[in-house]
């Protein structure tokens, strides 16, 4: 850990300097560049092969470059030798791979200075090409399956479409074979995913799910474990397992899916995949098989943010809503950070700090109690639970080997939930998202995605229920408050992805997806 | 400037663990490399293209990767953070390319071990091409011009001999054309020169000096200056002008030249060439024009340090010296550093630390007297210009307009010193040797090998003897004191090479070669 915690205000007059660095550098603003580095013989700018000592020699390889390439902010790593002294690693996307920066900043009397740096760059390594075929990622394809309008802003793109929607001509799946087998042909296509078709995209196939969307993992025993092109070896996560699987090995470029409990978040997460849950009620949920109506809401994974971006905005129609602006802030809680890996609250925090410096919004702490997460879990619990039973309890009694035991223990346990125990559960959730109306007036509240990166395909029932239970309590507070959220695959645990997850207040999802325009690649 | 200086013994201690760890990391030793690493989620590791965060992730990468490549130290940059905190650079040769390496240090009760480390390589820029083809740098070519014996232990190595030293059936030109247009056919090679034909080498020609040698600049205002392929825009240095030129351009493998007042190790400087003064006395000098003969040694130039040891054992011939084995320690001496520029200074010091650390012999500082090197200065000039003018006064007398007004003035200084004047200078020299025999008892004295990196060729007569006078302090030295000299060319002023000299015992000219063996590639 951190030798020293910096003095008062230093970490902030820090990133401010860093974020000057930064838009100078983008800018070729040689005179501010200059101005950032510490002058005399022994400040050292050292890249791929070798380093220039002095302040004069690097100023002149500035001035010679003629600017540096594009990048954008990933994971910004702080670390404080002491007071006014800290390391600090940018690691960034460029057009081509991605690059990486190692400075040491001090501060004297005029301010925060870079006396050593380091730059350097490569390629980043590309999926597993064997994950481009897995048979566990989709249930159905075709080249296309449905093709869209044929022209329109998602033309050319390809849709993996998770096995609860509603596609015109083909049956609903859910995840279960024996749901499959006795369901329906689908006369309209869902209007959320005629939205994509009409705006140009068009539909590579229907993708897995868990089975009836009820687990976090990526994995179902009938279809088998869709590989994890981003961690290989890894559970995807799920319940929008191959949508994800097949946006990360890049056989689709979005993933139309629904997230109830996190179904969308988490395997954007596991997966390194934009991910966003629209505010609850914003894209219309008609055709979409339902998991526990008060929380699920239909959206998207996607590889880079701008397709993101461009698809959401789409998703949400012709009225997407009031603009509420850009926040004041960006909000970190202590309470949750706790509730991830202690290496993964690290990297979330390596990526919120970079996400600070590309938007120039401050970081500032808020308080969630510590008790407060596991309540409003075990509320949403509760609802989520009892509303699953009402949907999918006389098919499980007439078939009660259609689903795994582990997904068959959840679903009886909604069977157990009484009148009384789902008001009591409505109540906390009333209390809840009061309180977080308040907290997201002063800025969007950002977590980790995830307790932990993907876990290993062989972890098992018992590693995957704990993994579920550690990254319901950060998932479901924008669930059951029903405010969307965007999933930023910017952390890093070792090599494998993790989201970084900004919640926005109910309504702001156009606002939300803004917040892209700054952050990668158009 | 770094900002604190060590406590006492630290700069000890951290080198201590940085050469453990460079030793680590060649043998793949795991244990050892984790043992240097701090412990726990924060210790950051970057490359090319990513960070790793947290010393699990790091050890399980090093488990997996299977050793580092092989390198060597080239430069090593320490700086202080504050106590107990450095950042240290390392810049390395590996056998393709360049590699680097900077680390974050810090000293806890366990002691010093890497908190953060970024590590990147690529290619070195190679020579300009239009180098090869330099009128300027030879006066004659053939392919070869003398072909060797056809085996041995320098077979397929190409000499660019210089214009001093007598190869059988074509004249010496000393740089002068008026010499030349009046020098005779040599009946036989020089004996150095024979020594490394007999062991295979070929000629590839005779390469330009400077006027008589008696320059450093590698200026000749006949044939003009060479081009320095390593420093493009600037001088080559000299008197061996163009011989190493031809070695940096690698259209030569070897360089044989002279150095009287440091024409071999200045070129080496100007020109990242490894430099081998030897003993005075050591090489026979038979057949190569004199310039002074209290000073003349001839040697040898190379672009790699096992070049230039083969070569050197072969030009000592069967006769050696005595061994006197590895010393104590290498001596360092503000004094002598800061007769360089500042930026100078920092880069052989950087050059200076690498050594230590390749070779484990501790820096240990040595005092010389602040006026000393103004003194021996003043009284090897005396002496050279003496005995300069006795051997080319009367050419020059017959021919006033043979050499160029600079070189002219020099050799009428010459003129103008009487026999008292040289004995009071003997005098100097000969207490200078006794106290430098005092000094390399103790170790070897390291130094750099000119005041600056190449000038730029526009510099002019006036830059130019600027420039001679702060490189005298430093080469004269050795010249005077009859001990060998190594120049390694391992400092970087910007992007332009600089040299670190190593002084050794006279005779001891074969331990000071064998201190290559674990600097480079074989």
């Amino acid at each position: 850990m951190p030798q020293d915690l910096p003095l008062a205000g230093e970490e902030e007059g820090l990133l401010t300097a860093f974020g000057r660095y930064e838009r100078a550098l983008m800018a070729d603003d040689l005179a501010e560049l200059d101005a950032l580095f510490a002058p005399g013989h022994a400040t050292l700018r050292a890249d791929g092969a070798t380093a220039l000592v002095g302040a004069d020699h690097i100023a002149a390889y500035r001035a010679a470059r003629g600017g540096a390439p594009q990048r954008w902010l990933r994971r910004v790593h702080v670390r404080w030798i002491g007071p006014g002294d800290a390391y600090v690693v940018a690691e960034t996307d460029r057009v081509a791979g991605a690059g990486l920066q190692t400075q040491w900043w001090h501060r004297d009397e005029e301010g925060w200075r870079v006396r050593a740096a380091h730059v350097s760059g490569g390629p980043v390594a590309g999926p597993d090409p064997s994950a481009a075929a897995d048979p566990a990622t989709w249930r159905l394809r075709g080249e296309p399956l449905v093709a869209g309008a044929g022209s329109g802003p998602l033309h050319g793109l390809r849709v993996a479409v998770k096995d609860l929607v509603a596609v015109a001509g083909q049956r609903v799946g859910g995840g279960v074979p024996a749901w499959l087998a006795q369901a329906p042909l689908e006369e309209a296509h869902a209007p959320a995913l005629q939205r994509l078709l009409d705006a140009g995209a068009d539909v590579a196939g229907i993708a897995q799910t868990d089975e009836f969307a009820f687990s976090l993992m990526g994995v179902n025993e009938h279809s088998g474990t869709p590989v994890n092109a981003r961690a290989p070896g890894r559970v995807p996560g799920g319940s929008s397992s191959g949508s994800a699987a097949a946006v990360a090995a890049g056989t689709a470029d979005l993933g139309l899916g629904t997230d109830t409990a996190g179904s969308l978040r988490v395997p954007g997460s596991y997966c390194g995949l934009y991910a966003w849950r629209p505010t609850h009620g914003a894209v219309p949920s008609e055709g979409v098989m339902p998991l526990a109506e008060d929380f699920d809401s239909v959206g998207l994974l996607a590889r880079d943010g701008a397709t993101l971006r461009r698809a959401g905005h789409v998703l949400l129609g012709a009225d997407p809503g009031t603009p509420v602006g850009r926040p004041e802030a960006l909000l970190r809680s202590r309470t949750l950070s706790e509730l991830a890996s202690p290496e993964t609250a690290l990297a979330v925090e390596a990526a919120l700090t970079a996400l600070s410096v590309a938007t120039g919004l401050p970081v500032v702490d808020v308080d969630v109690p510590a008790d407060a997460p596991a309540r409003w879990t075990a509320a949403f619990r509760t609802v989520q639970a009892a509303q699953a039973w009402s949907h999918h309890g006389p098919f499980l009694q007439a078939h009660p080997d259609a689903v795994s035991p582990s997904v068959a223990a959840r679903f009886r346990a909604g069977e157990a939930v009484d009148a009384p125990a789902v008001a009591a559960a409505r109540e906390v959730i009333a209390s809840t998202r009061a309180w977080l109306d308040v907290v997201l007036a002063q800025g969007w509240l950002c977590l980790p995605s995830t307790s932990t990166p993907a876990l290993l395909r062989e972890a098992g029932p018992d590693g995957f229920e704990a993994a579920r239970a550690g990254t319901l309590q950060l998932t479901t507070l924008a669930s059951q408050c029903g405010v969307p959220a965007l999933g930023l695959p910017w952390g890093r645990v070792g090599e494998l992805p993790v989201g970084l997850c900004v919640l926005a207040p109910r309504g702001a999802d156009a606002d939300l997806l803004a917040l892209l325009e700054a952050l990668g690649p158009a």
